[in-house]
C-alpha cells in the first residue's frame, strides 16, 4: 500500500473472512506455508546472522503510520525474520526442549485463532471450558490414577478444580506453591488467612520465622521466582543434596527438621521428575513418606519428565508421583503440543478454593467459569492442542514416542562412551544426556585435574559456540558440579531428545562434527602443549 | 483409524511435513476453514446447547488408547467443540473485551506454530528475541515518547529492558507489582533485599506494618490476586473513591497519608484507563502528583484503554500516563491481536533488574535472554502478532479503529438515552457503557426506588440470560454502585463496543430485541403489578 491512507474500508477488509479459495491471503498464506516448509527442511539456523546484524532490522522505535499490504509484509517476514529464526524442527536440534511439533497442529492454529475463545469465563468459551475440565481430568488421571466415581464428581463441578491450565511449567509451579502456601496459612480462629492478612501477619499468626522450600540444585530456575514472587525470599530455597543429581531423602529429612527446630516451617518439598539439566528424577516415593514426616507439601515438577508416565516401560521411574499434593506438566515439551500449555495437577480437587476468587461481571460465586481459581485471567483455548493430541496420537503413540526417546538417547550415552575423545558426564534416565569433549590423550595423562578441567571448559564451551555458528546442529550447554571430580563445576554439552525425527546417523555426525570442530581449535592445541602430552 | 495400532512409521508421518498442496492435511485444514468460516458468519451461539449437554460430551476421564486419524477427529472438533463455541466474531456479540480479529491472523498462526520458537532465551528464538524487544519499543514509545537517543540506548540492551511480554494483563499486574515491590524493599547495608529476604524480614528491615495498594472499587480483580499472591494480602487492598466510577485524587492522598501514618508504607496507586465494567480513566495526571508526594509507585492499568493513545483526538483522556512508573496493555483487546498477548512497560529501563535471575543453562548473565526478568518462563512468539498488526494497520489504522468505537458507543448512548424504556446508566468516556431496562411507566412512578430496583434487578438479569441463550447477540451484565441512587447497586447490561464489524443497525437491534423479551417476560408483568401501574 504504497502511499496508502488508512480507510475504514480497508479496515473493515482485513477484519472480513476472504471469500475464497484463491483469494489473495490465501496466495499469501500459501506463499508463507510454502517458505516454512523451505525453511524447516534446512539446518538449525539458515543463515549464518550475527545477533548484532539482526538488531539493524529491528531496531526502529517508532510507530509504523501508514498501513501496509498484508503481502508486502508477509514478505518482509519472510525475510527478516523467518530466516533468522531458529529452525527448531531440525532433526539436528537437540540442544533444548523445543522440538518438532506433528504437523496437523498448523491447521489446529489457524482454528484457534479463528475462533479465539477465552477460557477465563463460559462466556466467551462455551464447549472450550468442559474441554479443558476433561483435559485436566485426563491429565490427572494419568498421574493420581483415581476412580471414575471420583472424576465424575469432580470432572465439571464448580466447587472443584482437578488443576489449573496455563501459560507453562514456570506459571504451573508458582500456581502450585501460592495453593500451598495459601492452604498452609489458612484462616483460623482470630486470623483471616494469608490471603487476606498477608505474609508477615500470617507468620505472626502461626508463630513462625520463616517458610522454606527444600528442592536439589537441579530444580528449575522458576522455583526460585516462585519463592520471590509468593514472598518467601530466596534465602528459604532450601537445597539438599548440593553436590548429587537428586535428592536424598534421609538429608532432606534431616535438612526439614533441623530448619523447623530453628522456629521455621517447610512449605514444600519439590521433586523433579526429569531435571531441565540431565533429566534425573528424584526418589518421589520416598520424599513423599519425607513430606508426610515433616508435614509439608509435596509438589512434583514433572514439566519434562511427566508424559513418561505414558509409558508403561518407563512409568516406574516415576513412581510415588501419584502420592504428590501438585504436579506441573507441560504438554509443549514430551506432549509434542505447540508452545504455550502448561498445567498444575492437584491431587484434593478442592485444594485450589485456597486461591478462589469472584468479579461482578465474571467468575461469579456458583460459576464454572475456569478463571477463578487460576493465576492468569484472559486464556486462549490451548487446551484444544492436548486435546486433540491426546486423540491424534493416543496413549499408545505417546507410549512409542517416549520409549524411541529414550532408547535414543542410550544409544547416544554408548556411542560417546566408545568414543576415545569424549566422556560421558551423567548418563540418561530419561531422554536427556551431558558430555564433554575429553581427547584420549589427554584423559590418558595424569595431571592436575583442576587445571585440566578448566582447559576444557574452555574448549567445550568453544566447540558448542561454534557448532551452533555454523548452524548444522545445536546442542547446548550448562554447568554442572561432578562428583568423580571432587565436585568440581564442570562445562559440559547438554543434549535433549526429543524429535522422534532424530536418528542415530544424525547423533553420530552431530559428535563428528563436534571432533572436527575440537581438533581444528587453537585451545586445542594449547590444551595438549600445557598437559605436555605428545601427539604421535 | 478404526482398530488401527500406533506405529513408529504412523508417528513419523504426524511429524513430518505435508508435500503437497493437495495432500490429506491440506484438505483437512480447508474442511476446518469452511465449517470454521460458516461458523464465524453465524450468529453468537450456533447452537441452543446446555452446558449440561456439552458436558456429558467432554465427559470421559480415561486417556484415548489407539491413534485416531487426523480427519476423523477434525470431525469430531467441528460437531462437538467448534458448534458449541461462543462465535466472538459477530457484531453482535458486544458482551465483553473479546472481538472479531484480522484475518491475516490466522495465516500468522500457522507461522507461529510452524516455527514454535520459544522467547525465553535467544537459543530457540534467535530473530524473534529483538522483534519482542523492538515491539516493547514501540509501545513504550506510544506511551512515554522518550527520544530516539534514549531508545537507541536501551532498546536492544543486555541490562536493560523496556517492559515485559507475558501472556495477559493479569501477568502484566502482577510483574509490575512484583517489580515494585522488589524496588520498593531493595536491599540495603544490612538487609538482602525482600528477594532474598522475603517480605516479613523486609517490612522488619524497613520498619513497616504492612504494604498498601490504592485503587478503585472499579480496578481489575487481578490487583486483588496480585497483592494475594506477592504476600501483601487482601486486607491491604485500599479502595479510594468507592462510590465513584473512578479515583478521586484528593481522596486517594488522603487515604495514602492515613495509612502511612499507621506505621505502614505505601507499594503503588494502580490508576485505570478503561476499568473493565465501564471504561472510566482515572485521573492519572493528578494521581502522578499524589503517587510522588507518598512517595510510592504509579501503576496504569491500561489493559483495555491504551490504545486509546492511538488516536490523536482521544489520547488526551489518558494524560499523565506518560508519568507512570509501569503500565499494562493488552494487544488482545483493542489492537485486534489473538489472546494471550500482554504487556507491562517500565519507564525506568533498569527497574526491571528488581527481578533478574539467572541460570547456568540458559539466562546467564549478560545474555540479552528475555527470560531474564520476566515472570513467565517458555514463552511462544506473540509479539510478532503485535509487530504484524501494528505494520498492517499502521498507526492511522489503529486511530480509525479507536475513533469509530468510541464514535459507536456514543451513538449508542444517545439510542438508549433517547428509548423510553430503557436507562444509560454509566456514560461512554472510551467505547464502553452500562444501562438497563427501566419501562417508561415504571420511570414514571414514584414508588419506593429500593424496592423498585430490586424487581428491575431480576428483570435486567433475566433480559440478559434469554438474550443470550437466543443466541442471537450477547451483551455481558454486572452489579455496579450508581451515585443517583443514592449508591444502591444495581445489576446493569454491560456493552463493549470493539467489532469494527458492529453497525449502529446491530446496536439497534439489539436493544430491540431486548425490550421484546422484556414485555413478554413474566418479571415484566409482576413489575407493574407490584408498582400498581396501571398498563393503557
Amino acid at each position: 500500500m504504497s502511499n496508502a491512507e488508512a480507510s475504514l474500508e480497508h479496515l473493515f477488509r482485513v477484519f472480513t473472512m476472504p471469500e475464497h479459495h484463491d483469494s489473495t491471503l490465501s496466495r499469501i498464506e500459501q506463499h508463507l506455508s510454502d517458505n516454512l516448509s523451505d525453511f524447516l527442511s534446512r539446518h538449525v539456523v539458515a543463515k549464518q546472522t550475527s545477533l548484532e546484524e539482526i538488531e539493524q532490522d529491528f531496531n526502529d522505535p517508532h510507530l509504523p503510520v501508514q498501513p501496509e499490504f498484508v503481502s508486502t509484509h508477509a514478505e518482509h517476514l519472510l525475510t527478516k525474520l523467518v530466516t533468522n529464526s531458529v529452525n527448531t524442527y531440525a532433526p539436528t536440534f537437540i540442544g533444548h526442549m523445543t522440538s518438532a511439533l506433528p504437523y496437523f497442529h498448523l491447521s489446529l492454529a489457524k482454528l484457534l485463532v479463528g475462533l479465539n475463545q477465552n477460557l477465563v469465563k463460559i462466556e466467551t468459551s462455551k464447549a472450550f471450558t468442559p474441554l479443558e475440565r476433561q483435559v485436566l481430568g485426563m491429565m490427572h488421571n494419568l498421574v493420581f490414577q483415581q476412580d471414575d466415581a471420583f472424576y465424575s464428581q469432580h470432572l465439571h463441578s464448580a466447587q472443584h478444580s482437578l488443576g489449573a491450565f496455563c501459560s507453562g511449567g514456570t506459571v504451573a509451579n508458582v500456581t502450585a506453591l501460592w495453593v500451598a502456601r495459601n492452604a498452609k496459612l489458612a484462616a483460623k480462629p482470630g486470623f483471616k488467612g494469608v490471603s487476606h492478612a498477608g505474609l508477615a501477619s500470617a507468620y505472626q499468626a502461626y508463630g513462625i520465622n520463616n517458610l522454606g522450600l527444600i528442592s536439589s540444585k537441579r530444580g528449575h530456575y522458576s522455583l526460585g521466582k516462585a519463592v520471590d514472587l509468593l514472598g518467601i525470599g530466596r534465602n528459604n530455597m532450601l537445597y539438599a543434596s548440593v553436590d548429587s543429581h537428586t535428592l536424598d531423602p534421609a538429608e532432606v529429612l534431616a535438612l526439614g527438621k533441623a530448619y523447623q527446630a530453628q522456629g521455621n516451617d517447610l512449605l514444600a518439598i519439590v521433586g523433579v521428575a526429569g531435571t531441565t539439566e540431565t533429566g534425573h528424577v528424584d526418589p518421589l516415593d520416598e520424599l513423599a513418606d519425607v513430606a508426610q514426616e515433616l508435614g509439608c507439601w509435596f509438589h512434583v515438577d514433572a514439566a519434562w519428565g511427566g508424559a513418561t508416565l505414558f509409558s508403561d516401560t518407563h512409568r516406574g521411574l516415576l513412581k510415588g508421583i501419584e502420592r504428590a499434593d501438585s504436579v506441573t506438566l507441560d504438554a509443549h515439551k514430551q506432549m509434542y503440543v505447540p508452545m504455550g500449555a502448561g498445567m498444575t495437577l492437584f491431587k484434593d480437587p478442592a485444594i485450589s478454593s485456597a486461591v478462589r476468587h469472584h468479579a461482578q461481571y465474571i467468575l461469579r460465586k456458583g460459576s464454572k467459569d475456569l478463571g477463578s481459581t487460576t493465576l492468569e485471567g484472559s486464556r486462549n483455548g490451548m487446551a484444544m492442542m492436548v486435546y486433540s493430541s491426546l486423540h491424534v496420537l493416543g496413549k499408545s503413540g505417546y507410549e512409542l514416542l517416549i520409549d524411541q526417546s529414550i532408547d535414543k538417547a542410550k544409544v547416544f550415552a554408548d556411542m560417546i562412551t566408545a568414543h576415545p575423545d569424549f566422556e560421558l558426564i551423567t548418563a540418561p534416565t530419561l531422554s536427556l544426556l551431558t558430555y564433554r569433549y575429553n581427547p584420549a590423550v589427554i584423559q590418558a595423562c595424569s595431571g592436575d585435574s583442576e587445571a585440566i578441567n578448566e582447559q576444557l571448559d574452555k574448549l567445550t564451551k568453544a566447540i558448542q559456540k561454534k557448532q551452533r555458528e555454523a548452524g548444522k546442529s545445536f546442542v547446548s550447554r550448562t554447568r554442572l558440579s561432578i562428583n568423580r571430580y571432587e565436585n568440581q563445576c564442570l562445562t559440559v554439552f547438554r543434549v535433549v531428545i526429543a524429535n522422534p525425527l532424530t536418528t542415530v546417523a544424525h547423533l553420530a555426525a552431530i559428535l563428528e562434527e563436534q571432533a572436527e570442530i575440537a581438533q581444528a581449535h587453537p585451545l586445542y592445541v594449547e590444551l595438549l602443549k600445557a598437559q605436555e602430552c605428545i601427539i604421535v
